[in-house]
This record gives structure tokens, C-alpha cells and sequence, in this order.
């Protein structure tokens, strides 16, 4: 009792600052400047509309897996996904939607034998260091608003496995998948996929849309019965929406300051129920915040 | 077309094994022998009878948080989660189960200010290490058959969060909750939670009955009107209920040779689907193989 009173009475006569607020990563996020934020392009945006109502939004990474996401887009505009259903879901793994085993002709404007893009050039990337040791990758952290493995020796960057990243459905090697079966993770990231996959993107809306359907009792998570296949009504980019209906989002750009101050807190949290700093961070349990605009 | 047809000549010439078969995780759990399982005693089985008819198994680890795991027995055994429910499903994260700031008295045996069972002593375990690094700790690998964290230089090992991973609710730190209000990871595996929170098991059986929940809406996945809560019949040790109704599971030895095989595929897969194996694994991404006994 003695040595706080004389604690307060000593910072009463130095004048001394209060102590320090200690933030969370949702303060660094609210008290971000509107320059911390990137807003996502409406054509690099793909609504998914459920039957039931459900709506799933997926942000495309062009700058990534070009070809796949050019393919994407091509499907989407093509009219290639009428009929899709949602027909697999595996607990801690993916749900995967498409036309299953579809013989339906490719619009036009789809690359059929895409080239393996699992990985693309670290040139051109400024990338923010995650500071913790990534167990798939010499280099983890943060490029163009995406969590990123790389190797600075090999000089590639790839786009990695985490909770609701999107990625194409593929046979078996050498075949890389034309992107008309996509998935997206709804458990634990598997990064063993990375380089193994073309990952196409994340969704940034309504990903319990997926993560709560039943899971299907057949090997990987296939739904045993047509009839439990989940309906898609449409999937759409947001640019070829009505302007009224368009979703609009923004990324935290992770070569601001305000990303940098989010990294640190992520690794270190300090606030009242966390008692202990953990000092490091996983690369997917960083995830970059993402908001909708008003 | 030549060399192949020599290379055939030669095998068949010098006697040659056939080209190695290129061995799954599963291929090594389905060739395992008896000797590289442990059964789960069933005092150390807790069973979720859902009221709808869904059953979780939860398997405790009285090794590593005995005080905790014993006030969740002597909890079990007293009838204090008659009318419990799930109310809390947070997406990417946790559910949440018990009877929800209650103020319901503890059964007796019920230690009502457990220590902070964080950490245990590294001495006494046979750690089988990861063998890629950890973000959360200097070590990272198997004892027991549970993952764990662990520190050589501090001489202490602790449980971490991966998904299916049970741990025990609590308010704001010194508190460590006494195992009245309990969660299962449903999402990445929030590892910043490691050394905050004591853990105390995991999902062996059901857990998607928990990760197909609807999320709730309000604040940290909480359900916001009671009706949303989901209804628990009962929750009863294995060794409580009647022979004939007791489920029975074994976990891989981790101390194994099998284990051992099964952890090196896990990190550098080989099969025709994985074309260039991660030469790394992340310590969430191993899941110990658990199984039914017959």
C-alpha cells in the first residue's frame, strides 16, 4: 500500500504519462488511418449465392495465380457454373463446390491445361517479415495483402493454406486443375498443400456458410447422396453485379504501419487475459484484417 | 524406350525389389501393429450426449493438468452440468459448453481455485520431437500422445491448441477457471492461447458436431438468445456408464516406430498427389492418430 501511494505521488510531481493502454490487434484495427487500407477491386471479387440465401465472398489473387484466376473469371462470366452445387465438405479440411465430374464444355477465354502457377517470382513483391521460423519455408510473412512463403535463395513466393483460403481442385499430377472445382479451407490451414495446389484466393465473407454444413460421410468428405449436394444459385463477380448489390472491401495494406503495429501485437499479445506474451506467431493465426466499406 | 527396357533386364537380372510403394499417413496407420497403440483408460473418457441425439467424446489428459482434469471428473460425477448447453460458437475458433455464469455450488471434490496448471515439468516425459521448428516455443513435438510445447532450458512441456483441442473457459487473469465452462477449438489452431489458458483434452470422436453449429452472433460467437442454446443431455465419464454402452479408442504410442514413419510422411508426403513434399511440418498438422477399438 505504502509503495503505491508513493508511486502516484511521485508521478503526480514528475508529471508522468498514465500507464499505457495495452492494445489488442481489434485497437490497432480501429484506429487504423483510412490510409492503412486498400480497397479490393469489384472484378477481383466472386459472389457466391447459396439457394438457401447464404452469400460467400471470395477476394481472386491475380497477381498470384494468374492464369487460374483469368480461368476463374472466365467460368464465372461463361455461365459455366450454372447448376454448381457445394458437394464435399471434410471436417478440417475444405468445402469444394462446382459441377463434380462435369463432361459441360469450357467457355470461351479458359486456359484447359493451366501452367503449374504454385509459385511465382518474389521479384516485384515487397514483402513484410512475419519475425517467427515458418516450418514449410525458409521466408513467411506478408506481400500485397496476402500471407506469403518464400525463398529468397530460389527467388519464389507462393500464396499458403490458411482458414478460408480458396484454392483449385485438381487429378492427379501433372494436372493442375482448370479452376471449375474450387475449394476452400474450413479447418486447421494445411499448409502441406502449398506448392501442391494453385491457390486462387480467401474468402472474406460468410465462410461459417460453409464451415456449418453437414460433413459428408463418404471418403474425403464427398456427400454420399445427390440430394444433400448444397444448390448454388449463382456465382458472379462483383463487377458484373448491379451497382446497388456490389459488396465493396478493403484489405489492410501489410506495408503500412498500422499492419507492422497488428504483427507485433499478434505475436505478443499483452492485455488482460493474455498473461503471457507468446513471443512469435503463426503465419495464418496473423490474419491480415479485412473489412466490408461502407 | 531403351533404358527402360534395360533397366527391366537388369532388375530381373540381379533380383531387384520393385520400385518402393509410396506410403500415406493412413497406409502407415493401417500397417501399424498392435503394439504401437495405447488404449485411453475410461476414466479419462468424457462423453457429450448431445440432446439431439450427437455424441462428442472428450478425451482428458490428467498428466499434464491432473488438478483441473480432477475437478472436471468430480464435476461430472456431482451432476453439475445437468441443463448445460452449448452457448457460445465463435467461427474459426472455439464452441463453448456448461452452464454459463452460473452460480450453481461446486459438487464436492471440486477444487474451486486451481493452480495455474500451465505448464508441466519437461522431466518424466519421452518427448519424440517435431523435428521442424515451432513459432511458440523453442521445442515442439509428442509426448504421451498428446502435442506438445516445450522448453529444455526452463525445464518445462505444456499442451497446446490445435483443432479438437479442450480447454478450460475462465475470466481475466490471475483466475485459471475452475473446469465448469469448457471449449473445443473448431478452427486454426489458436496457439497464442498456449500458457494462458489450462488445457485439459481433446475431441477423440464427434467433433463435428461442434464445428457444424450455427455461429452465434453476438460478441465472441456468444448465442444471443437462449433458445439458440444447444441442449446437453448429459455428460458422463466412460468409466460411469454401463459396459455395454462405453466407447473404447486407442491412440498411436508416440513413442513408436510407427509414429515415427507416420510423422516423417507427414512432413515430406510422396504419393502421386503431393509432387514436391514440405520438408517441414506444422505440430497441428501431425494429429496424432487416434481410432475406435472394436
Amino acid at each position: 500500500m505504502r509503495s503505491l501511494l508513493l508511486a502516484t505521488a511521485a508521478a503526480v510531481l514528475i508529471g508522468a504519462a498514465p500507464p499505457k493502454k495495452l492494445l489488442t490487434p481489434n485497437d490497432i484495427v480501429a484506429q487504423s488511418p483510412a490510409s492503412a487500407w486498400k480497397t479490393i477491386p469489384a472484378d477481383d471479387l466472386m459472389v457466391l449465392s447459396l439457394a438457401n440465401g447464404g452469400r460467400v465472398v471470395i477476394q481472386l489473387a491475380p497477381a498470384f495465380t494468374p492464369v487460374h484466376v483469368a480461368n476463374i473469371k472466365a467460368l464465372s462470366r461463361g455461365g459455366y457454373w450454372n447448376g454448381a452445387t457445394i458437394y464435399r465438405v471434410q471436417d478440417n479440411y475444405v468445402a469444394q463446390w462446382g459441377l463434380n465430374e462435369s463432361d459441360k464444355p469450357w467457355p470461351a477465354g479458359v486456359t484447359a491445361k493451366p501452367p503449374a502457377e504454385y509459385t511465382r517470382p518474389l521479384k516485384g513483391l515487397s514483402i513484410t517479415a512475419l519475425g517467427s521460423p515458418d516450418p514449410y519455408a525458409p521466408g513467411a510473412g506478408f506481400a500485397d495483402g496476402w500471407p506469403v512463403a518464400y525463398n529468397v535463395k530460389e527467388g519464389w513466393a507462393d500464396l499458403v493454406h490458411c482458414y478460408g483460403t480458396v484454392g483449385v481442385g485438381r487429378d492427379l499430377s501433372p494436372d493442375t486443375g482448370t479452376g471449375g472445382e474450387l475449394y476452400a479451407v474450413i479447418g486447421h490451414g494445411p499448409r502441406q498443400l502449398d506448392r501442391v495446389i494453385a491457390i486462387v484466393g480467401r474468402v472474406v465473407e460468410g465462410i461459417d456458410k460453409l464451415s456449418t454444413l453437414p460433413r459428408g460421410t463418404e471418403a474425403l468428405g464427398f456427400y454420399k447422396d445427390k440430394a444433400q449436394y448444397v444448390p448454388i444459385a449463382s456465382i458472379r463477380l462483383a463487377s458484373d453485379m448491379p451497382e446497388a448489390e456490389r459488396p465493396s472491401f478493403e484489405v489492410m495494406d501489410t506495408n503500412s504501419p498500422s499492419f507492422d503495429q497488428y504483427l507485433k501485437i499478434r505475436a505478443n499479445r499483452r492485455d488482460d487475459f493474455y498473461i503471457r506474451p507468446a513471443g512469435g506467431v503463426d503465419l495464418c493465426n496473423v490474419q491480415v484484417p479485412v473489412r466490408k466499406k461502407a
